[in-house]
C-alpha cells in the first residue's frame, strides 16, 4: 500500500528520467538504458520502470520499439505536422507542399526582435514561401529565426515542408510549444499577388510563436491562409 | 512495489469513480462520500482515494473544497468561459456582453439537422445575439439547439452570457468538449448591419459543435467576430 504523502514509485522514476531528457544529457534519438538496467539504477521493479516509461511515452518524450527499446523521442516530419499543424479539408489534416522559397538575412522589425528576444545586434533568418495544397496556393507564410541560433541554414539548398524535425536534427533545439494567435484580416497587396487572389480578400492570419522546452522562442511565422477549401481547426475539452 | 502489469491502486479508484460521474449516477454539484468512506469501500488507503481525487480534480470532474469536501464538478461561468471561450484582447481573456437576444423556433437547415443529429421531425431553438466588447459589436451569433432537450429555454425572460452552465442548472445536460472549425470570411449585409462595419469586411468565422460526455452533439455555434482589437488564441503542446 502507498503512503499517505508519497508519490507513486513510478512517479520519481519518471521524473528523474524526464529531467535527463529536458536538460538534453540525453540527447534526441538517443537509445536508454534498457528496463533491467534502469531498474537496477534506481532500486526499483522492472514493472515501476515500465510505467514510468509509458508515462514518458505519453508525453511524447520517449518513443518505445518493440524489440528494440526506448529511445528519447526524435521530432519526425509526420509527428510534428500532427502535433503543430491545424489546417484540415474535409478529407483530414491537409500536407501542403512548397514553392517560391526564399531564404535571407536581415535586420529584424520591431515585432521580430520582441517575439523572438533577440540580443540588441541580433539579425534574423527569414523564410517566405507561398505553401500550396492540391497545386493552389493556399498560405502565404514568413517565418523568422534568430541568425545566432540558425546560420547553418543559409548554406542548404533545399528547406523542408516541415521544419521543426530539421531545427531538432541540425541544430539541436526542439520546440515544445507553440503559441497562435489567430484573425481575419484583408490580403494585402503582396500577399494577393502570392495566393493568386483579389487584393481584399478575407485570409485567416495565424501568427505564431514556438518555443522550446526551456519555455525560449526559437521561431516566429506568420501564416496567412486563403480558407475557402480549408479550416483551422481547434478541439477545447 | 506494485506489481509488473498492475494499473497503480489509486488509477483503479479514479476510474470507478469517474464511471460514476460520467454516467450521471453522481450528479453535478453532489458531495462525495469523505476520504475515509470511500477508502472503506474500496479497500484502500485514504492516500491512495486522495491521489484518485487529485486526479479527477485535474481533469475538472469534481472541486474539493478545503473543509466542506469533494463535489462533482459543475460548470459556472467562470469555469465555462475559461474552459471554452478562446477571445482575448492585449489584457487577456474577453467577457464579451450580450445585446439584440433574440430566441426563435424554427425548422432547422440541412446544416443544422446533421450537427446536431437531429430526429427527422426535430425542431431547433435559435438564439442570435450581438456580442459587445467595451460598448462595440464585435461578434454576430447564432446558437442552435434541440426543441426536444431545451423547449424551457422559450419561456425565460433573460438569457445570460454563457449559456453551458445553464444547460448544466437547468436541462441536465454537460458540455464536455467543443470542436471548432475557423474560416476568415467576408461579412455579409446581416452581419454587417449586426457588427457596424461595410459589407465585405473580413471576419473570423467560428462554427462549433459541442458534445456532452457521452459524446452527443447538444449545441451548433456560428460565431462571426470582427477581429480588428481581439484574436482567437490557441495553444499545441
Amino acid at each position: 500500500m502507498e503512503k499517505l504523502d508519497a508519490q507513486p514509485l513510478y512517479t520519481r522514476v519518471k521524473r528523474a528520467l524526464a529531467e535527463r531528457i529536458l536538460s538534453g544529457i540525453w540527447a534526441p534519438g538517443r537509445l536508454l538504458p534498457n528496463e533491467f538496467q534502469l531498474a537496477e539504477e534506481f532500486g526499483v521493479s522492472q514493472g515501476t520502470v515500465r510505467k514510468a516509461l509509458d508515462a514518458l511515452a505519453a508525453e511524447h518524450l520517449v518513443e518505445r520499439h518493440q524489440g528494440r527499446g526506448t529511445f528519447v523521442a526524435r521530432h519526425t516530419s509526420d509527428t510534428v505536422h500532427f502535433r503543430f499543424f491545424q489546417l484540415y479539408d474535409a478529407g483530414g489534416r491537409i500536407q501542403p507542399d512548397s514553392r517560391d522559397v526564399r531564404v535571407a538575412v536581415a535586420d529584424p522589425s520591431g515585432r521580430e526582435r520582441a517575439a523572438l528576444a533577440l540580443a540588441p545586434e541580433g539579425r534574423v533568418i527569414r523564410i517566405t514561401r507561398t505553401r500550396t495544397h492540391e497545386d493552389h496556393p493556399i498560405i502565404d507564410e514568413q517565418i523568422s529565426l534568430s541568425e545566432a541560433l540558425f546560420s547553418g541554414l543559409l548554406e542548404r539548398e533545399t528547406i523542408p515542408n516541415t521544419l521543426y524535425d530539421l531545427y531538432q536534427t541540425d541544430f539541436g533545439i526542439t520546440v515544445a510549444r507553440v503559441e497562435e494567435n489567430l484573425r481575419a484580416a484583408p490580403a494585402s497587396e503582396a500577399t494577393a499577388r502570392r495566393l493568386d487572389c483579389p487584393v481584399g480578400t478575407p485570409v485567416l492570419a495565424i501568427e505564431r510563436v514556438a518555443f522550446d522546452y526551456s519555455g525560449q522562442p526559437v521561431e516566429w511565422r506568420v501564416s496567412q491562409c486563403l480558407t475557402d477549401s480549408v479550416f483551422y481547426h481547434s478541439t477545447l475539452k
